[in-house]
């Protein structure tokens, strides 16, 4: 029976059944049938003008084709039978079942060695629109909780310890701009992913006289690839795209520890509504964020599959190697899980409630120290001094359990001179925050100017 | 419609559709059903005894597990509704379907964190028997190569450079070693993975004073865990077991290379089966060895999976988190792929032919030039000074196009007196081979030893 | 210059100083000197042996071979010159300015493939056995904390929400049960790195008749390695050992998480000593847990390095490639990590306060949910159902702001008729701790066991 | 003796000196030296234009840090003391030695934490300057030799089995194109690296009213970051900047693998030169292409250190935690081996030798049989029929060990009659090549397109 693969001309044995099996890839690249589909009408359209194909043929192929898609938007995998190689024979075959010659004369001066590399980049193409457009969903989300929460301030933190306070506005803008950028390295990525390889045929460049302008025109393509061999091999681009996502897939994690954390018992900053959260099966009491803790458990993926594509593409010699049909699963479980924890986290801030009180009520009185140590720096001390000075009178609070900001004039003077007329409101918030208008800082000038910039690069 | 889910009393609203589908791992966890269908078993049995549960009750549920077994094996995930969580509420509800009430109770005691530790643990005490199996079905086939080509020579290489001929039989060695010590990892893992969880409850330990030695011993587990916490949370086994798998890969990676490359025009010392290899789509003259390009490639998942498990479990706080539905795609498509590519290339070492007479006749004459050098060596010349006088004659070999052996010590001599003396055969593979009989080396009665070795090992 | 080099007879021009520099690995191997001078004296003694090298010149080359020895530890990396390539000709090169053509001769019969895959193993064989001893005194410190501290007790959590009360000991152990299957991974792993590959020569075996066992003995290494192409290319050992690595600090990282949290305000479980914390150059108010933070950022690096190896070993060709190079930094690098880290967190751990009121006073009432629903369980109200239940109470204890363990049968009632009987104490810490004295649970009995097995442990 | 740290006010022990030698990253981060001198000396004419430090103290300030720079490049880290815990320290306590109080002032209003984001911003904007010229030097070698050998022709390989005939020109382009890539890459993420986040201060904002433009302009920033958490916190573009090198370094381990394959006995179709290639230490033959294969491993590294980086990023809360102090390793590490790899890969192209007569007479007779289908799908066979028509034909010739060009119309009309008029030229190199000239194709006018597209990217 090997009459039936695509290749068999030489051989005279058929593949082993356990073989035949690990070598096919139908299971995971059906999900390229769109992009296998477009490709094959616009190509077919070239031999079309070629004279390769006549326009009836062209006719019977397209209808063909439309046809073709409809059946697997319905009956999925079960369409085709265990042999089917992959998604390119896949479609081929049924074609020819249904017109019959025509249908074989459109692999004419292709390779499925271009024509899996055009279908991956074409469905990246349109993945990557898709992915930025739920970024920027997520991005509205947290512009609007800053907007809408305007006034309220609640602790900063560093090495999970309280620093300083900060504007929860401002908080939230500290995820909108490293979102934004996740969204303009996937715009750069575009760049490198919407160059068509179709005409490189196996790796030498196709035998055909093919117009490639008119086929990346048809396909949406941005260029056309400049050498036939780099058209087949690389996958530079799918690299790039894992790693963005990776990266974007930290910065979640990042924003998801500090949410399931400020959503936690000992903080209660946020409630996390129903709708995005689960029970236990055991333990009544339990509502757990499990749409945050997914989140930053997929982060983990995005890494290993980044891993896996950059370890099965080094060191492989020119051009299109097997090896490469392990560079798709990784692509679409990326695809496939970041765009639903970008939706998931997208109802998890819409329907999130911030508990303004408890945010600033737990403003520690430390978080003012430095406010002691500007002063003296202020009254002319140099700062490592000043630094030395309040750190010890922390270290009198924390003994004493006194609070720092109930210490005035008279209190801190005993531990330098130049306290002496310190205002009374040196520990308030207001104060504190007026302090840091410069552009990026917390003051509420400077967090207005964030929000009016965010509401301009979402509108770009 | 919050009501349905198992843990839904303290919610007022219900899910939303985008969270519930990135929540559901049945579409993954399915994989362990037997297990959890056999934990149900035994656990059943235990709360028997203890009086949950009536004798007429355990029947029903025992008959009743035994028939959702077979409706999975033949329906596989339609048989759960779109809503089901995982496959231990798809289990317990089909249940409840079918017998009612006392379904309700199978899960008195224990927690879903307790039972998906345990599952996952059978699954893969099973799995590492199987992979074990595997691997030695490999390590027979390479034995039997060795066995019936066991006069045979070949180039050895280092820098993919020929260094020196060694035996054919010692090269495939080469690999079973390293094969041998795969399975010693396993089988050390083992005793890490077969323990178990089950009584651990959500994190605290069961309230039931359950009989943990009997499950232990209805599930064939070797051990019970000492510590509920840990046993809800630890993965180390999981990680180990794709540590070792990795590892595993890699052996194969570089095995595959070595086949690549020595099946191919610019060596041709072995020939590949129609079974395991495929043509091209547009060039007829293609013979592909994919089933070792996949293997290659698939070494770079097994990394990529281990990646992916070890940055979830990082940083993580106690006990369970959700991040951990994480761990089981890793898991499966790791056990999924090794097993194809053990059986694929266990065919490809059943059916490659070994051309003995290419391999022989590759050998260099310059992979003789350590045998001068030893020679000057034995004779009392400090060995770094025979190496340059080797050099030198290597040197002009090479400018002069003359083979190495056909030297004698007429030329020789010419480079150092002390060659005056040497044998004619100096520059034979049998005196090559016959020089190195240490244990390792690659004379004939060190590999006969070798084989013998080898033989014991496959019949522990 | 060419004539420089060991290998240098064939060459003509010398080597790029810029590849030269790339090429040397003198600046890292020189961490193997004292396995490269083991071997070179143990080497030697069997050339002596075989009448290779005098009584005499055995005398000198091990004189010699002890000077370079204490020059290295004074000097450094600054004892040679910026050619040499590595260890190897380092030592080699600096015995011969010592004691001329002697040292020529103690490179006879070896190669320095073999020679840095023994140092290798040697040196890892000894930093294993020095792992094992500091991660024993991590554990020693987790068990001390749990004697001294064996009637705390503290909220569990899962999924950083709290579960269910535990006691302090019970939560130790959950650290140090992990830890020991860390130990008797790298138990295990000594069996693959205890193996001596010296004698495989460049990868055929050496020429000389070496008595492998003679040379074993003298290293101390328990066994030959079988197969010389497999003893010069393997580095599974490597592989594993740094997987093993990464594993335990995933361990560690999990416990710096739980840490960092419990000593910080939101919580302050634990009080970290100035020992291991540091402040802020900014903020005199901060006292921050940078030990634990390094801990968790620095098993991000082991796992990094872990990646590194496996793909440097990926797809290489047989045997020895040059590539290997890169095997030797990831190494070093994990080594000199894993043990700073497990020094300061024993430290750490020494010097740490435990405030059993703040853990106790923590408890949250809604932790004993379960008791009410094992409650109902335990009257035969099928376990489902008993969840639903108690999860209308916690609904309406978090909505009312009441403490559910305020509520009792008069209350409880109201809810469900089998609560009629409820004894008062139903929510108490001791009870519910008494109930779960089952192997593993969390009751005062199974963790004094879990206390015994621990000693025993350590013990061995 | 805590009082020496800059932030020991409020602690009352010293620290451990081993957390504080783990604790210390002077020894990698004295690599940011340039940096943070450059930093302050900007920061402190700030401080001037504040009034916070006299023009007579930025005199001695600015002097101090020129002397200290120096100083460092002279003694490197044998400047500093043990205690000095990293390069900011070490550079304000030798400035405090050197002129007094002034030095203490120069931290006002700034913080490590935005200090040290803005040193390795600085750091890696220079390095990826240099890392995108060291690309642009390879990138003229290979189209020097493209230009140079524009005639010649050689195999093309897919699964490393010939495939078709190729220009050598067009393989040369084959990784021009990428590389131009990898520097439009670089490009891209300087816009993300080129941002200040001086002015941040700990996490709040800067509480001195600082001209961020004036800093911005000194010290050569593109632009100011927009939010001062994610100013402190964000690495996002030190990921990037990995990302970019494991991409790049995998385009140079594929080139690597060929040369390694292509100058090895079995080819022959490269000499490398004596520069950068090594012998071995026991072998006088040996002539290993080290360079290429250590260009190979440190490919390996790359994606390690990426993994490092992520994965230590993964999941911190906000916003400076310890973990942090893990990124910098990675970066300078990545840093150093790039540059290596790309100057010895351009010494390497520099002298290395084509042999085109063994390129053009290795090509196999086989790779023409794609010639002959698609022959028959213009004389209006359907391609697949085509295909297997000839398949038969190669199985025939491989059988019959015939050459497959020297099969004229009269054999060839055996197997397919519309092989009747089939031209006797039909199977020559030129014929393959002119039908290639569409635009990537192989042929000689599209090389030549290639060619001064390349010309004008280098010129960019």
């Amino acid at each position: 029976m090997a009459e039936k693969k695509a290749w068999s001309g030489r051989f005279k044995e058929s593949n082993d059944p356990v073989f035949e099996r690990m070598n096919r890839s139908l299971d995971f690249d059906i999900n390229l049938y769109k992009e296998d589909i477009a490709l094959n009408k616009a190509y077919s359209a070239q031999l079309n003008k070629l004279g390769v194909i006549s326009d009836e043929e062209l006719i019977q192929i397209h209808n063909g084709l439309d046809e073709i898609r409809n059946e697997i938007e319905q009956q999925g995998l079960s369409l085709f039978d265990a042999s089917t190689e992959d998604i390119h024979m896949g479609v081929e075959a049924r074609l020819a079942s249904k017109i019959g010659d025509a249908a074989k004369r459109i692999h004419t001066g292709k390779s499925r060695n271009d024509q899996v590399a055009t279908d991956v980049r074409l469905y990246l193409q349109r993945q990557v629109g898709e992915i930025i457009g739920l970024i920027k969903g997520l991005m509205t989300q947290l512009l609007r909780l800053a907007n809408e929460h305007n006034k309220a301030v609640m602790p900063g933190f560093t090495h999970l310890r309280q620093a300083q306070p900060v504007m929860f506005a401002h908080y939230m803008m500290s995820f909108f701009f490293p979102l934004s950028r996740d969204v303009e390295r996937l715009q750069d990525a575009l760049k490198r992913i919407s160059i068509m390889p179709l005409g490189s045929a196996a790796l030498a460049g196709s035998a055909m006289a093919l117009d490639r302008e008119f086929l990346r025109d048809k396909l949406g393509f941005a260029a056309v690839s400049d050498n036939s061999m780099d058209g087949v091999l690389s996958r530079d681009f799918a690299a790039e795209f894992l790693a963005d996502i990776a990266i974007l897939g930290v910065t979640l994690s990042r924003m998801s520890e500090d949410f399931i954390l400020y959503s936690s018992e000992a903080y209660k900053f946020f409630d996390l509504s129903d709708k995005v959260t689960t029970g236990s099966s055991i333990m009544p009491n339990k509502k757990n964020p499990d749409s945050l803790e997914l989140t930053r458990g997929k982060s983990g993926r995005f890494i290993g599959n980044l891993m896996t594509l950059l370890t099965v593409l080094k060191s492989q010699p020119s051009t299109y190697n097997k090896d490469m049909q392990e560079d798709k699963e990784p692509l679409f479980d990326t695809v496939r899980n970041i765009k639903d924890v970008l939706e998931v986290d997208t109802i998890l801030l819409e329907t999130m409630t911030i508990n303004e009180d408890k945010m600033r009520n737990a403003i520690d009185s430390l978080s003012f120290a430095t406010e002691l140590a500007d002063y003296l720096a202020g009254q002319g001390l140099p700062f490592r001094e000043a630094h030395g000075v309040v750190g010890r009178i922390v270290r009198d609070c924390v003994d004493n359990n006194t609070k720092l900001t109930d210490l005035h004039s008279a209190e801190l003077s005993q531990y330098h001179q130049l306290f002496a007329e310190i205002p009374d409101d040196w520990g308030s918030i207001e104060r504190f925050l007026a302090k840091r208008n410069l552009p990026g800082g917390t003051g509420p000038d400077s967090v207005a100017c964030q929000l009016k910039k965010a509401e301009k690069i979402l509108k770009k």
